[in-house]
């Protein structure tokens, strides 16, 4: 299914699958919730805690005004001490929800919007900012690969059948793949990773998917073993589908939790032309 | 009640009114859903979109990769094309959630932490990494002030009690004060503005209030008229209490839909260290 | 003379007029020392130090250890205590050498590279790092032009004849418009400035001027008059003829010192791709 | 001798043994240029071309706007497409000047400047800006260590002798031990490399000496084997005399011409309070 879902939303849409999150999606988030118990999905924000590509600078954050200042006998403003800081951080360097606008092939993006949308300036189409938050409910599917091997749709089924729930429209998978475990470790590799398989797509449509996450890098396995596509489900689903994905998740307390499916929130920060944004999804169980 | 909150969640505390929002507070959250609609309460993040002090920079959003590459023939991966990008931001630069660690007085922080605890490396003590995500009921009081008069516990009062709902621990209030507004049209001083004044903090301890957010700078009013103290809602909720302040809200949208309770979910970005973290706060009414 | 020096010093030429610059310049400016005495004509790199286009950030200068660090306690190395920082800056931002890469009409630049060798990894071709340190005899120009007008090439004859020295190939003009003095007096415009006009461009044809520079944004005067081209002697000089513009200059001491002719040293960073390095130049009197 | 030079030059001096280099300095400089053959000693500025602390991030250099952007088909001005461009660095992090106030010990820096003059608002004593372009005599040293053995003064003496020259007060010692050449083999180590030993400050004391470089991280031999102070010689050398190190110097040229003294022109950025400047320091042999 090519470009699956161009058109399916009108010629202007920027949202994608997220049109499948509609009240009653957003709602069975809410009945998900057990204990009311929020989980930050968010990996730390320091130099090293997140490996990335090297096209991305590692994250630094800079204090502007500390408390050493004030030791140091700076004057300050009366009966007031303050901290300010600031960060510098790659979109796509830290757990970052993607935009519409972060990938296209044969010069077209999602919605079939052409690449030259996206310049120095940003993305005038399918930026972060035109997201919004999302809020809808998630599987945790624990599928630990510790041989990189790819995850693909009897696993993702089997999991899901696992929970007691059926997935319906606008429903989020969140994938724990084992890697981020292993790369704090120190034993995993920077350049492969297990992740889904292109089986995985004809799930997102047929249960009508709008987000898939996981605690890797690119979500899909790599390599894929396609010679002719780089991230071929980046293409399938961000591009063709309009499908949203949510990387570097830390999922490790939903493993120890044994989650199964809950509401989730994601509000990415509204970076004018984004091709993603740094987020903390939060997972309330 | 000077430092009216240290010691009453634990000498190691680092939370804490947010310590008053447990599963009861979350679930009444919940239960003032009403659409199950999502509402971002972020500012867009570019260059000029919102104002700050003078020591903090611009955001600026850089693109590391884009369509333009590709138009200009920049070879790339086979079959695919993407754009990357990083953001420069001041964590205090646009809507954000300040950490306990960012304010001071007589060289002690929240629960008497020292200052000193807050260097060039960040806060070793109530960064905003320990802060988590916040997940309340949240009030929406509409009370703008055209001429920059202080909100003061008598409006606050009226307000909560319009809405039909009795606040209770853990609650968060969200204040309009018009000066968004105004900043936008071009027409708001940038070095004062309304907000509440000082009687409003015994309202936040009447009942027990974790956070309190606003459309401006400090969330207080600016000057304060204390000539002992910049800033003194911030010693007296940041500092003494523990109470979180959530700065430069966009709650226009909350506005024009009337809003009046609802759930709040803010998830700060887990900057190791921080004083803050910009964030997109959402508002599900 | 369109497209002057293209081809002049073969078809793969990335330094232009710098060729210009030959041991024998660079003995005339040795020459034209008289007391030994440098002066750096950068502006101080400090956020508002320099005015700058919207589309320049602040230049940012942020501590990552410092002397607060120590009095509060932070415990460092064996006996030593160090200062650390670094620099955000935008490299047209201050006083800085253009590269050729900064500009192009019609889709070519100097010596007829396309444009398309400028991608977001940076200008293939005649980037800043190909420039190396430029060593030449410069002359000083005083001119200052209290009500915005050009600076034409009457008034250059007339200053360089003034110095009682002759112009030879690969020598540098410096030209104070007097602009800076005014922006710091607070009475300058930043959309418009006294600068040289086209008539300059043929005594720099003639002469063989290497580099102009001012203190100014753009060396040129701003508005041109030129309703077909913005900047239209950044064309006819940086794109044409390879002619470097050294910009935001610092000159006031060289006027205070009634320099003449001296020895210029401008050593760019090497920026790999870069459009232009900041930089101090140093004039040697 | 402990804190030689404090109070030589007056209870307020800022720029130590830079007072060395007078006139006298300046011309024996210029007398010491054969060819007036200008080489950059810069490192090439792009991420993973200089070795760094981790506190220090690596340097992005990023595109504000380029030809990719006109090939997309945004709109610009009038006849000109133009490139403009950014830059992220530690002022340590490539080839740079550090500044007197980069080090201190026992609270006090050169001249007994408190440390607490150096917060998180830059240096208010002896930082960069008030350094100024450095134009003095040089000797280049060819002293290889691939073992990582200390280069001392024995060493340093007759590598001087064998110049032919009689250094003089103000002299500048650029020492190129073989790191950096290492370093881009692949085969330098990152924490550990050669570099003068104590015994050379002796001769720094004895010539008079205003600068000492290297093609290394910290100019001294690292560890230095003294287990109650990091970096011995920064401490002997800036704290203590006010002698200036240019570290990360790219001298591979230098070899390759066989130099020995020449002119050397050094004019750091006049970052306000920094630590440190990035520069590419000029020779013209």
């Amino acid at each position: 299914m090519a470009h699956g879902n161009w058109g399916r939303w009108g010629s202007e849409d920027q949202r994608g699958a997220l049109n499948l999150v509609d009240e009653s999606a957003r709602r069975r988030g809410v009945a998900a919730m057990r204990r009311a118990l929020p989980v930050s999905l968010g990996l730390p924000l320091r130099a090293g805690a997140a490996p990335h590509a090297a096209i991305r600078p590692d994250v630094q954050h800079l204090m502007l005004r500390d408390g050493g200042d004030y030791a140091a006998g700076l004057p300050e403003r009366p009966g007031l001490g303050y901290a300010d800081d600031m960060l510098i951080v790659a979109c796509h360097g830290t757990t970052h929800l993607d935009a519409l606008a972060h990938v296209w092939r044969d010069g077209l993006m999602y919605n079939g919007f052409p690449a030259t949308e996206v310049t120095s300036r940003g993305a005038r189409k399918a930026g972060i900012e035109t997201v919004g938050p999302v809020v809808t409910r998630a599987f945790f599917l624990d599928l630990p690969r510790d041989d990189g091997s790819p995850i693909g749709a009897a696993d993702v089924e089997a999991a899901v059948a696992a929970t007691g729930a059926r997935p319906e429209p606008g429903d989020a998978l969140l994938i724990r793949t084992g890697w981020l475990a292993r790369w704090r470790a120190g034993t995993a590799s920077k350049t492969t990773w297990p992740g889904i398989d292109r089986s995985v797509v004809d799930l997102v449509d047929r249960w009508g998917i709008a987000l898939v996450g996981a605690d890797n890098i690119s979500v899909e396995v790599e390599p894929s073993g396609d010679p002719g596509c780089t991230l071929p489900l980046h293409v399938a689903l961000i591009r063709d589908r309009g499908v949203f994905l949510l990387e570097l998740l830390d999922l490790e307390r939903l493993a120890e939790l044994s989650a199964t499916t809950f509401l989730l929130v994601v509000s990415p920060l509204n970076i004018v032309g984004g091709s993603a944004s740094p987020v903390a999804p939060t997972a309330v169980l």
